[in-house]
């Protein structure tokens, strides 16, 4: 009883828009038999404790400027490079959730509309289908005819990590793949600069492990398409907290509940 | 003296970067001489009088939102057609400034990084080029050799009023101009839905008259891009100020301040 005693709220983050008055999964692209499901309701039932409901890209925000990169600043947006491209703002050290909780689908601004890979969510020319890993490996599987000389030429299994370790070696094929996702991203960071005047971009995910290989590029399009005072004042910075990060904010959430 | 009296503060709004705690001009692109001028203070000395400066675009906002379209709402965007293309985020019912008081420069969302056309900020392809009274005129001009049986076939003093009118007639040249407006209007909300999550988005300025031209285009754009839930719930909505927005919004910070 005494372990048990110490457990004072349960925080639980979804990859999807939540409800967090309610408590309720609005929509779980990845986890549909959560769609509409009162979730604090069931666990605080099953529990007897108070339980806390939030996106996994917010928590992921919160936990870096708790924990992370983001230390003692207050107006943070960030970008999670996973399978997909995952986002959360905190303005003045709220979280920004929008009207119906589905604020920050950073992945889903469009960089190149008319040209643009169709993308999962019904668009064309999202960030998120230059920018996450899932685009990494789509880009080189559609580069490799132009590059018939680099160890990714063939293979069906290939990951993201795969395409960064030729990078490092030097592939011709890696890192023209790094150098679009890094314009891309750099065009969508410079739209977020013009919008919100962010005093920090923190860039997480498993893609950020490349960061050498898109860096540069990035920040030329920056440099070239966001205004020069907030672009000369943002820190674009990788994340420090790798995956725990949405966990850490889930801590943050409830302690500060 | 009984007038003087009732003045209680004067209110000041700019165009151009302001930062408001210090009361100072950042920079006015079109009014450089006040670049880093200590306005308020000027202000206060020579009125007797405490002084509020805000940005041209951020007080319109507020003003749709006491006065106008905006009224009983705290989350809107509002976007400016005019000369330029101005924005102004109010996020539950405050103003969201940024860190360098340069956010919601709407108009520099790049909405077609590759092709676009150069934009005066340096930048190219930005939303500004494509939906303003400027852009209208050069679209128009742009537009000419394919339509010689068009009435704004000639004419160097067209203004975008002018193409407004033809397309009332049905010109083909200026329906043509309109729809190529609310195609890239609508893809610039369609990201501020996306990443703002706004209950409402307000349009005003000169151009907003056109509204029946362009906004079958803008909301198809909308639908097709933006996530379905917020894309549902938002009111995109033409303004109700007219050019009085900026005073009405100047008046309401100064009451409020």
């Amino acid at each position: 009883a005494g372990a048990r005693e110490q457990i004072g709220a349960v925080s639980v983050v979804v990859p999807g828009t939540v409800n967090v008055e309610e408590g309720t999964v609005v929509k779980a692209p990845n986890v549909p038999c959560l769609d509409g499901f009162r979730l604090t309701e069931a666990l605080t039932r099953a529990l007897n404790r108070p339980a806390i409901l939030e996106n996994d890209a917010n928590a992921a925000a919160v936990g870096e400027m708790w924990q992370g990169a983001g230390r003692g600043h207050h107006s943070i947006v960030c970008v999670t490079l996973g399978t997909g491209l995952g986002g959360g703002i905190v303005l003045d050290g709220k979280l920004w959730r929008g009207a119906d909780g589905s604020a920050a689908e950073i992945g889903h601004m469009c960089v190149d509309p008319f040209g643009g890979v169709a993308c999962g969510c019904g668009s064309r020319g999202c960030l998120e289908v230059y920018a996450s890993a899932t685009a990494i490996v789509r880009m080189t599987r559609e580069a490799r005819p132009r590059h018939p000389e680099s160890v990714l030429r063939t293979g069906e299994s290939m990951t993201s990590e795969d395409v960064y370790r030729a990078g490092l070696k030097g592939d011709e094929l890696a890192l023209e793949v790094f150098r679009r996702m890094g314009v891309y991203l750099g065009i969508g960071l410079a739209n977020l600069i013009n919008i919100l005047n962010p005093e920090m971009i923190v860039i997480g995910g498993g893609v950020v492990n490349a960061w050498e290989l898109f860096e540069k590029h990035m920040h030329q399009q920056v440099a070239e398409r966001a205004f020069p005072l907030p672009a000369a004042n943002v820190k674009i910075v990788p994340a420090q907290c790798g995956d725990d990060a949405g966990l850490i904010g889930a801590a943050w959430l409830a302690i500060n509940r």
